[in-house]
C-alpha cells in the first residue's frame, strides 16, 4: 500500500496532545490543517459541551470519535443500571459533537474474578443501548485492549472476541443497519497471531482506525505508547489490511506517553504528521 | 476440583526466591518438605551444574523443569545457528539434572518488525532440535508469554499459536512420541478468551503447569507476578481444566515480584505452600 500523500485522514486524539484544553486541541488542528479530532468526555466536559460545538464549527474540524463509553460489568444490578445511563448521557454527546461512533472500552472484572460473567454483561450492555443509540443516529464501536489491561479496563482483549459480539448483536438486532462494530488500535491488536483473518471478518462492521507504536522497554503500563516509527508495529500493513476491507475512514493518532504529554502540543502535531506520512 | 490435601506436586521455580543461590534453594525445598523445584539456567551455572546434581541428590528434590531455551529469531544464519547451538547445551543440563522438560521462551522480533518470519524461525528452531532432544530423552515445552512480551521476548504469546506448532512439529516428527508440547502459565494465558478449548487441544502435550497471579495494577512490567490468591485469575479452574485432559504432574509456582524477592526466602516458601492448598 502507497504512503499517504496528504493527511486529510489524519485524526488527533486529543489525549495525545493530554496538556491541551479542548479549545487549544481544536485550533491546534486548525493551525495544522487537520480536519478530524477525536475526543475525550472528560475533556468536552472541562470545556463545556455547547461551547465544544461551537468551536469545532468555528475551526472547521469534525469529531471522528467520542472516547468512551463502556465499563459495563458491576457487582449489582443497580450499578449495572447506573452504567447503562452513563453510556446514554456519552450517545447524547456524540449526537450534540455530530460523531457516530462512541468507543467503548467495556470495563474490567467487577468481582471474585469471574471473567465468563464480566464478559457476559458486556454483552448484554452493549445490546441494552442499541435502541437508544440508533435512534440517535450513533454506533457502538467495540475496541478490544491488549490483554495487559484484561483485569482492570477491559474483559474484550481480541479483535475476534469483539467480531463474535458484534457480528451476533447485528443479527440480533437486524431491523438496524450496523448498530455494532469494532474499532481498532494498533497497539491494541498487533500482537494478535489471528488478526488479519479478524480484520478481514471485520469487513463492513470496523468503525475507526487508530495509529500508535508499541515500544520496548515499555515505558509503563499504562502511559505505554509510542510515536508512530519509535517501535515494533507493521502499521502500513494493518491500514492495508483493513483498508482492503473497505474502511476509508479517519484514522485517529493516539498516544498516552509521559514525555510526549510533556512536549509543546504544536510540536507533538507536527511529528504525528510527518510520521502518519512517513510510516502508516 | 477440590483442594489439594498435600504439597507433593508443588515445585518451587527457583526464580521465586530469587535471591536464594541453587544450594539455598534446593535446601530451602528439603526443609519445605518439597521434592520438586524448577531449575534456571543461570542459577545452575553459578552454582555449578555437578554441584547442583550433587545437592538435588543429598536433598532428595527432583528438578520439574529448565528454564530456559528459544530465543531463536536472530538477524543472521550465524547467529540464528548460534542460538540453536546454546539450546543444545540447556538439553544437555536437562539430561544431566535429570529433567525431561527444557521450557522454551521462544524470543521476539528479531530486526524490522517483522512478526511473521520471527514465528517462521521460531519454527524452525524448534524442528532442528527434536533429533538432538530426543537422543537425550528431553521434551520442548513451548511457553506462550503474554502479549506484553511479543516484541522483546516472545512472539509465541497464545496456547493457541503453541498448540499449533506443537501439534504440527509432533506430525512432522512421528517416528518419535511427543517431541514437543506446551508450558502454561496461568498469568499468560488467563486473559485468552479460548484458553479452555486450548487446554483441551493440548490434551497429551501438556509438560506443565505454573501458577501465580496477575495483581493490579500491574507493579512491573518484568516483575509483574504477585502470590496466588492476591489477584484476578481463576487458578483452580484452569488447573481443573489442565487436569480433566490427563496433566498430573508438577505444578511450578514461578513469581518475579521484587517485594517477594525482598522478603526471606524460607517466609515465601511457606506462604507459597498455604496459598498452594488454599487456592490452587
Amino acid at each position: 500500500v502507497a504512503a499517504f500523500t496528504d493527511t486529510s485522514r489524519l485524526s488527533l486524539n486529543q489525549y495525545t496532545t493530554f496538556n491541551w484544553t479542548t479549545k487549544e486541541a481544536i485550533e491546534g488542528c486548525r493551525k495544522a490543517g487537520l480536519h478530524w479530532i477525536g475526543l475525550w468526555r472528560d475533556k468536552v466536559e472541562a470545556q463545556g459541551l455547547d461551547e465544544t460545538v461551537k468551536l469545532l464549527r468555528d475551526n472547521d474540524v469534525q469529531v471522528s470519535s467520542l472516547c468512551r463509553g463502556g465499563f459495563f460489568p458491576a457487582e449489582t444490578q443497580a450499578k449495572r443500571d447506573e452504567a447503562i445511563e452513563e453510556n446514554e448521557r456519552a450517545i447524547d454527546e456524540c449526537a450534540t459533537l455530530g460523531t457516530d461512533t462512541l468507543v467503548l472500552v467495556c470495563g474490567g472484572i467487577h468481582a471474585n474474578n469471574d471473567i465468563d460473567s464480566a464478559r457476559q454483561m458486556v454483552f448484554d450492555g452493549i445490546a441494552t443501548l442499541i435502541p437508544y443509540a440508533q435512534e440517535r443516529g450513533v454506533k457502538l464501536g467495540i475496541e478490544p485492549l491488549h490483554p495487559i489491561y484484561a483485569a482492570d479496563r477491559n474483559v474484550i482483549v481480541t479483535l475476534g472476541q469483539s467480531n463474535d459480539f458484534a457480528l451476533q448483536l447485528n443479527k440480533d438486532f437486524s431491523s438496524y443497519s450496523t448498530p455494532v462494530g469494532v474499532v481498532i488500535d494498533v497497539f491494541h491488536v498487533w500482537w494478535d497471531p489471528t488478526v488479519y483473518e479478524e480484520i478481514k471478518r471485520a469487513r463492513g462492521h470496523t468503525f475507526g482506525f487508530h495509529v500508535c507504536e508499541w515500544i520496548t522497554p515499555l515505558p509503563d503500563t499504562l502511559k505505554a505508547r509510542g510515536m508512530m516509527g519509535n517501535g515494533h508495529i507493521e502499521i502500513r500493513r494493518l491500514r492495508e489490511a483493513v483498508e482492503a476491507e473497505g474502511y476509508d475512514g479517519p484514522i485517529e493518532c493516539e498516544i498516552f506517553n509521559q514525555e510526549i504529554w510533556d512536549s509543546p502540543g504544536a510540536e507533538v502535531v507536527e511529528l504525528m504528521k510527518e510520521r502518519y506520512l512517513e510510516v502508516c
